[in-house]
This record gives structure tokens, sequence and C-alpha cells, in this order.
């Protein structure tokens, strides 16, 4: 079977791609092991460390976000699949400092049994860690406990929030304090409009008739519930800011960022349609959208869709997610 | 016809995608009249202006680039259409100062039409204006004579340097050489892997078999040339790489950037797999990859591909390419 992609062995995709990638941007980021990225000049050893993980395939995350001001390193499994918690220890180890680290996890079940053993295994060692999980996903229905909803890409926001403080010089307590209330605050919604293709077995990532568009997919085809006739940019984008409002209760004259993540072949213009209704709901409504992003952070192959993340930003969150940051796909003035 | 995109009325495209834009990043970039963006905060009037223009549709090309060390100004057209001279006018007034306006024009028939008239209008008017044309498509072979050579995306790292001498407060004089010696000095190489849909009409802009790809295929699905059977990453990005090595005579110890420029389907995972292969044959060779880049910066809608930009950079290009930016889409600290 063909594939329509720029790929070599299957078996060598993740190596290949993180070393094109820390080529790319070498100036910022290098391979300190196999599949664990770090920064190539990291200015101290004394703040806390930020570390996340999770499978390859949804580039430019996670590994994209490592730098100044976000993330110290990103542990990368194969694609798809969560790393080992061997290799997630191996990162720990790394970073083992009086400072600590915080570890964040986005909530599937791979990643959460090897980020447990890890830590585990960590703790028996004398490593200071804590770790955080995402959970954003609000496709279940707003009243689904934490633990069954999936955390998709408002890992990134959080990431650069929780980079921000720890680059501040605040305590693990502090950092990790933030960043939950971060995580607390901010939900995220997805919608795929056609399919990908696993790109080592060439299998349908997810099918969807040529009429039909389903809100709430998740970041590997799982099953989102909101299948419909596909609707306007407009009624898709009401669709699913009104339940991100619901759920983050934002209210008249709180302060949000918007993101729109792109999952692959959706494209910018697509986005921007999206945003600008998405941001005058919440105009209407007086929601003061003081941050934007619009692009590819978290993606899904060449899926068509988006994932819409909303973040209700306090005063720290305000200042943080303003604040100098230089990783390749996030780069703050 | 049901097109498979998020978008509302195929006729509000242009206007919806530039209003949802300046919305998400309206701390950098706002809409002075439909269809021209410029900076919200410039800071000086006294440095030269640096405006482009193109049609819509290749988004975040060509207004994602607006901002401080980039464009002062882009002028958008209608989806794949160049914005018509009048409009072009308005931008130049808009921009006339003593220190002069270079406009950036990227090689296509209706562009270079309306940069033309409007250029003849603006010298009436006594604005101080010179006009760059990018011509560095290489798909036509490397004999070609620059007036039959399309602009595609290495007009980007082009508006980095001008926008970055001009910041330094250069001259146009200066401005327009350090450019035209860019200009010079870059090459562009593109690849089709699958199709894209014109998001107006819902008509295929290129049609590609099941196993086929087509080096050389223009950002409208203008025909390449170089179709063959699906090659692997590797082959596909040497077969690139050397006639862009050759064309902008890139030799041992020389430095260049080398840009990776998703076209909109395919993933970055294959970028970055592509931009391993480019860089190792480059390093093999004795050049220096200086700096690189890879994501979505000149789009065709959904087409699955991407260009390959080879800029060579002497001692001043490789300053400016790092000096500060605060564009949207290209952000340098």
């Amino acid at each position: 079977m063909i594939m329509k992609k720029f790929i070599n062995n299957p078996n060598d995709l993740t190596i290949e791609l993180l070393e094109g990638y820390t080529l790319a941007y070498k100036d910022v980021v290098k391979l300190e092991s196999k599949k664990i990225v770090v920064r190539t000049n990291p200015k101290s050893s004394d703040k806390v460390a930020i570390v996340s993980m999770g499978g390859a395939g949804h580039e430019p995350a996670i590994s994209g976000f490592v730098g100044e001001g976000m993330l110290d390193a990103s542990v990368v499994g194969d694609i798809f699949a969560a790393p080992g918690a061997p290799k997630v220890l191996e990162a720990l180890r790394m970073f083992k400092r009086d400072a600590g680290i915080l570890l964040v996890v986005l909530n599937h079940a791979g990643d959460v049994m090897s980020a447990n053993m890890a830590m585990q295994m960590a703790e028996r060692e004398g490593i200071n860690v804590k770790m955080l999980l995402t959970h954003e996903d609000i496709s279940a229905g707003l009243d689904t406990p934490e633990a069954d909803r999936r955390g998709l890409g408002g890992c990134i926001p959080l990431y650069k929030v929780a980079g921000a403080a720890s680059e501040q010089g605040k305590s693990l307590e502090e950092v990790a304090e933030i960043a939950e209330r971060f995580n607390g605050q901010m939900a995220t919604l997805a919608v795929a409009m056609t399919g990908a293709t696993h790109p080592q077995n060439g299998g349908a990532i997810s099918v969807l008739p040529d009429d039909e568009m389903e809100i709430g997919m998740g970041q590997h085809g799982e099953a989102g519930g909101g299948r419909s006739k596909i609707l306007s940019a407009d009624e898709t984008a009401e669709k699913m800011i009104l339940p991100l409002i619901t759920d983050t209760e934002a209210k008249s004259g709180d302060n949000v960022m918007l993101i729109i993540n792109g999952t692959g072949a959706t494209t910018h213009m697509e986005m921007n349609i999206i945003f600008r209704k998405a941001n005058n709901v919440l105009e209407s409504k007086g929601i003061n959208v003081s941050a934007g992003k619009i692009g590819e952070l978290l993606t899904v192959q060449e899926m068509g869709g988006f994932q819409m993340i909303l973040c209700k930003l306090d005063a720290d969150h305000k200042d943080l997610i303003k604040a100098p940051a230089n990783a390749p796909y996030w780069v703050t003035r």
C-alpha cells in the first residue's frame, strides 16, 4: 500500500522527525537522549523544571514547546503511543534538582500509566517531582467527572503559564498551584471534518462521510458523540464556544485566551473565520478576549478539523501568558 | 455541492478571514481599510515602509507577516486573485513618507499588472516608492529567465531581511539593495502530493493520482513538470535540495537558511523528516545551515505538499534574519 506521505521506513518516523526538528531549531532545542528533547542552552538549574510527555504524530506538540519560558524537556513516545515509564524516569533523573520538577501529563490511559510508574520510582530515588494531569476535553458532557475527560491541546497554554512562573523563580508549590488553577479554568472541544491516516500502518484513524462532521472527536479519532451534517463556520463556532463558556464559567468582565488549534488539513483561512465568530460571541457577552492564537499546535496527522481552546485568565495568568518565551512554536517578545 | 470546509458565504471569505485574523492578534495588527492590514502600533514613520500584496487563500501569508521588523502593510486580494491597482495605490498613499516605500511583489501576472499600474500612479503623485519582484521558483529549469520564474514562499524570509534593515533606519536605497541581493541568492522548489479545493467554487485546484506526486507545482496548482511515482522522504528531499544548491551557488563554508513551508495537509512530522535529509545533504557539502524554519507560512488551501526554500546568507543577511521581529507568524526574540 502506498501512503500519500513523505516518509521513509515507518519504523523510523519518530527518531527521524525528532532529528529533523532539532536540526532546524538547534539554537533552541537538542536531543539529549533518544526521544528526550531539551533546551540547547538552559540558563539555570535553580528553577523548577517543567517536563511533559506524549506520543509522536501530533507535531509540533509536544517537543515544539521546549524552550525558555515554556518546557524544559519533552519525553516522546512512538506514533500515538505513550513513552514508557523508564524513559519518563530517565528525564526526571536528568532534571533532578532542589527546586523540583513539575511533570505535566495529558489524561490518556497510556500516558497516565507510564507517568504514575515513573513517579513512584522517582520518589523512591528522592527526586522532588509533582504531577499535574490535564483533563479539559468537554466532549463527554459538562457533568463528566474530571478523570473521564481527555487531555487535549489545552496543555500548551498551560506549559506557557507554568513555564513563565518557573522562569520567574517561583517555588514548585507556587508553580503547581498556578498551573492547577489554570488547569481548572480551561476547556477544549474538538471537531473533525475529514479523516487521517496512521503513518505507520496506513490505516484510517477515522472515517467521516462526505457530508458529515463530528464535534468532540478525540485526538486519535476517538468518538465524540457530536456527529452531524456539515454546518457553516458560524454555526460550528457558536455550537462549540457556548459549552466552553459554560464549562469555564467565563462571565462578563472576565479575560480569556481563545485558541483555534488546527489538527492538520484545515486551513488558516477557515480557522480565522471560526475565530472571528467565537470571538464575537464572547465579546457579545462582555467577555474580554485578551489573548488569541490561531495555528497548528497539536495536530492529528492530516485530519481536517480543529480544537477550540478557551482559557479563563485571572490576573496571574494574564501576565504569565504574555511573559517572554522562546520555544520554536511559541515565541513571545 | 457541499465542501468539507468551515466557511460561511463563499463571497465573504476574504473579509471574514481578515477580521478573524486581526481580532486574534489585535495587539499587533489591524484592518486599516477593507483588505489592507497594518501594524496596530507603528513605532515610527521615519523608517522605510515595507509593503507587500497578494491574493487571499494562502494564509497565514501575506498578512501574517505584518509587524515590527517585517511588513508595515499587506494589501489583500480576493481568493487567489491579485488586489486591484486602486487598492495597492491606497496602501502606497497611506505610507507616503520621506523615507520611502519598498513594495515587494511576487511574480504572478495579476500581481505584477496591479503593481505596475499602482507604481505609475504613485510616482505621478510624488510618492517615493521602489518595487522589488520576487521570482525564485526554479521549477521551470535552472536556465529559465527570471521574468518567467514565479514568486513563491521565498518572499517571507525576504520580508524578514528587508523589514529588519528598515527597522535599523537604513535608507530606501540601502534596504532595496540588501533585499535585492537576498532575492538573487534564494531559490524555491515546491512539491504536491494531494490536491486542494477552491473555497469559493468547490473546484479542484489540482488532481494527483493515488500513487503520484509532482515536483514543481505552483501555488495555484500550475503544472510543474516533475510528476513521478511517490518517492520516499529522503529521495524527495535530495531531488529538491540539489537543484536549489546549484541555483543559489551555495558552496562549502557558506551560510544558508533552509525553510520547509507546508502548503496545507502535509504534517509537521513529514516536514521534519524532509528537513533532516535536506539539512544533511547541505552539511555533507560543508554548507552551514545557520537558520531553519518548518511550518505553514504560505499555503495553498489544504494541498498536501511543501515548498523547500534555500536562502544563501551573506554577513548582512545572517544578522538581519536573526534580528528581532514581532509579526503574528514570525516572532524573533
